[in-house]
């Protein structure tokens, strides 16, 4: 398998993995939760970055998309494997958790706040450590990534439920753990933060800028 | 020593100390029991992974073996070493700490259900960050994979006492830590996982699939 | 955008990010605040090094000129950089976090040895893991400078606060965490520590010492 | 500064911040003690040990002496150059922390064999990740040699204290955590596992081993 078709399938499958793992992490009231979800994103970009990228959410697709790291097919492709990732993972979750009982009720401008917020730390250490000239061939970009959202969780959590992603987004709310009266907030903050960061990238990385979408 | 006896020798040692930090990290009851098990899986991938790649489970072992990057002799003297060192571990352990009092007991639909997924999540990240052509060379692979190990025991270690690996559990059931009954599952649930994980693999990065046991 | 004021630029915008996610992580009472703090400082040095070197902290910017890795006009500039960058991230916290209540009290001795320590390290970290020519090229140095914010704030932050960071500790002082009739003691600790770390790096380096200011 | 005293220099630096900031740890009486013990020995392998190689342990420099990997002038030099730090360290400790009021009692057999045991894997993981031809150029050695000793103090350090290093031991005699009547026990188990390691590695890398003290 070569090409988007194998790349799509890299990002959903991951995506897939990742939503699962973060509703065990939820499920288990461990102290360490917030750790636990940021590492399974560190493991699964490392061990996928090579295929697709490992983006596995469509804020750091946006991102990308718009630092000019991604055409405009596989732009299409990315977003729509990780959000049929991320639903499917929610699905098979009941397998083993029944649905969340009560959905996050958060209220909208400080959770609109930090869900951007993060959002933009993610994409702005994603464009930094994965995709920039300047710091090729590194191997610390996934405990980089991964390790942003570590501190996402742990520190606004409690105010949003820590999406930073709207494919996760949307499997937390098949699972019954986010309210589906608020996924656009956790769709519409976390691509504000993205695009904000891309254009910072661009704006302090003009040798590395490319045309968007080529 | 050079060849399958090098390399059988140190897969036994560094299974019997993980089994027995394992064991160590059980009896502690610190709260980051689970981050102590991941670590001490990192430190001894990072250690010993130039001499046998480390794998320290069975389930990594027939995942890299339908990978292509062992040998039918060496993966047979690999499945010796960590059986005999999982065993020796618990053995050796009785030293230091008693017997398990209470054998973790299993719901098998959900212990089987997270053990396969969080084996094949293990088996992904192996076969992509430590055997993979495109990640040659990098400094992560060991945290990448005790860090899977980590999540995994974070998050479903009070579904199924967090095995993914046949060799600990042969090492946590003679130790009196998991139920003999239940070692069947312990063996075919990772297995599972990592037959998935090394199709995914071949599927995925069908450039860098080997015939397999040559 | 190049030379100095991209580098400003970065360091101003950085140093945001990081004060604001600290005053997160304090509001949050996690208690993984000081892995979240360090982790933070972690992911920022990893995506914002390759531009400006990631010092977002006065004291690591004397560190860095007094071992002649800094030019006078990049030094003002920096701290000019730094100071309004952790100002404006405490009045934009205000938007979620309302300011602190009681701002710490502290025991001016140990308060001024642990800050100073603390800061001692960190600067020996920074200029032989981030400076020197014998560790150049390395994927560790953003966990390392991270990791070492982390075990000052978990083990010293009950007795100074964890500063360790002039710029940092102006933002909490404007945010309300940080006594103003302390933070005479945030500036000169740190500055003292940085100061002992450079002449020691200069004294076991003199082979990679570099001429200040030039 | 160069040659012996320039390495020596280090080690007691080194060593000296190594203990200090494990007396702050275990007077934090903070839930991330241990890591925080483990990452502090992270952060300043990684910095100071492209200078002396930052054994900052005993045992590590008996077991590096044994693989062949150091001079006998510079054996001695870093033994006492390290217990000279750790002593340093805790009369410094007194500054801000009074001495520990309850040494540590330990129960003989299982305290010596958790310091043999824990020490035997830290040598195995610093001989096979800081001085083998196979790992030269590795960005993880720092993380496994802490992460090392974080299993450790994680995992028996409610059984032993956790020294695993007899400069460490030392300082924390002086400070009063450490019964000066088990002194023998935290130096004689600690320098078995570091024989126990070397032999281990000689045999298993035998076409990396060197002459003794050449």
């Amino acid at each position: 398998m070569t090409g988007t078709a194998r790349k799509a399938l890299a990002e959903a499958i991951a995506t897939f993995l990742f939503v699962l793992a973060i509703i065990a992490a939820v499920n288990s009231e461990s102290p360490l939760t917030p750790l636990a979800i940021g590492f399974t994103l560190a493991v699964l970009v490392f061990s996928t970055g090579h295929i697709s990228g490992a983006h596995l959410n469509p804020a750091v697709s946006v991102g990308v998309f718009l630092r000019g790291g991604l055409t405009v097919t596989d732009f299409i492709a990315y977003l729509v494997a990780q959000f049929v990732g991320g639903a499917l993972a929610a699905l098979t979750s009941f397998a083993v958790w029944p649905a969340g009982a009560e959905a996050k009720v958060v209220e909208i401008g400080p959770a609109f706040f930090v869900e951007a917020l993060f959002t933009l730390i993610l994409v702005w250490v994603v464009l930094n450590t994965a995709t920039s000239k300047d710091t090729d061939g590194n191997s610390f970009y996934g405990l980089a990534i991964g390790g942003t959202v570590f501190v996402g969780a742990a520190t606004v959590g409690s105010i949003s439920g820590g999406g930073f992603n709207p494919a996760v987004a949307l499997g937390l709310s098949v699972g019954g753990y986010f309210d589906w009266a608020s996924l656009w907030l956790y769709i519409v903050a976390p691509v504000t933060g993205a695009v904000i960061a891309a254009l910072l990238f661009r704006v302090l990385n003009s040798d590395d800028a490319k045309k968007i979408g080529a």
